[in-house]
């Protein structure tokens, strides 16, 4: 089933049914790689957008609303990009807090670990879309991430101990027909196409501005 | 309620109830202040976590598992911190994924988006505790933030892109008992003492490992 998006004027072809790779890593004696991941439609934007730089122009956008104490509440639905306003099938909200060991009420993680909800779930999305695109079948793939913080920075206990993560490790359990070393190269190829990775671990430039 | 939390011999009294700090921002003419920030609690663990810095070290965990092609399940409920495991009153669980126009399935926001919840929470948070820790009344408080991206970036189209964002910008529009310039200047604070602006702005050490 396919789908076709106007792309500023360059027409690209969505497949709808996201198992159609199938076919293109079939071979007479080879068994069908599928990870779910259409690779071609990625191949065929990755094409179109560099023949139409205005259309990769992305806005992500999120609102948030305070509930009471720490306790608030983020909802995103609409994102611009491909020249044009876009929509998520629903509004996703999430209500983020304190735990209780801070006299806050627990309606929900706390934000820094929204941050690494955001990069183990980019990376895992870059680990089936490379193997995807290397003809890896994935079986099952896990991630735990850990971050370390000294509570001093936030508290402002220690002007010398900063407010954010001292370091994140993240560790895969991968089970996939490959070699170790197969594995291990397409998480580290994941890795270098991460957006949050390269938002965690690069300096981004952010405004905050009162209305 | 008191609940008394034994930080490495150092005991901490927790008020259970947010709203106890009313009588420490009340004078005969005044309103009570409450934005339901427990600040003295948080005041008591600056001091406490100033001589006992081996308490002040957390470590925050999410476990991730990939469902199928971009999306996959990220779910949390341990930490460490206050020298012992502490835990959120429940597992909390995200799906991400990526949008249809990239043939995905649309299960959950894109991870980029998690980031900017996180920053959003956390930057709220924030004007909520410096606001009753000043004895300003909030009214509303709502953000709305915006991340802009060049998506030739992570397709891989252009090297010289990066793949995160490029800048995000944060809106706020806060009703509260305070002057503009007032209501600035909490604002500032709040970003001066983000954990996630500040990895956000700053490199922050990631290490990926397969097990």
């Amino acid at each position: 089933m396919l789908k076709s998006i106007n792309l500023l004027g360059f027409p690209i072809h969505v497949h709808r049914a996201v198992r159609t790779t199938k076919e293109n890593h079939m071979s007479v004696t080879d068994t069908p790689i599928d990870n779910g991941v259409n690779v071609d439609v990625l191949l065929e934007a990755r094409e179109a957008l560099s023949n139409a730089p205005e259309a990769a122009q992305f806005t992500w956008r999120v609102t948030n609303t305070w509930k009471n104490g720490t306790h608030s509440e983020s909802s995103l639905q609409q994102f611009f990009g491909l020249g044009g306003e876009q929509s998520h099938k629903t509004t996703f909200s999430y209500d983020a807090d304190h735990p209780e060991i801070f006299a806050s009420e627990d309606n929900g993680p706390t934000p820094v670990e929204f941050v690494l909800v955001a990069l183990a779930s980019c990376l895992t999305a870059g680990v089936a879309t490379v193997a995807q695109n290397r003809g890896i079948q994935l079986n099952s793939v896990s991630a735990t991430i850990e971050g370390d913080m000294d509570l001093r920075g936030i508290l402002g206990a220690d002007s010398d101990v900063r407010n954010g993560y001292s370091g994140i490790k993240v560790s895969y359990d991968i089970d996939a027909d490959a070699s170790p070393d197969d594995i291990k190269a397409l998480v580290a190829q994941s890795q270098k196409r991460s957006a949050v990775y390269d938002i965690v671990t690069n300096p981004t430039n952010v405004t905050v501005e009162v209305r």
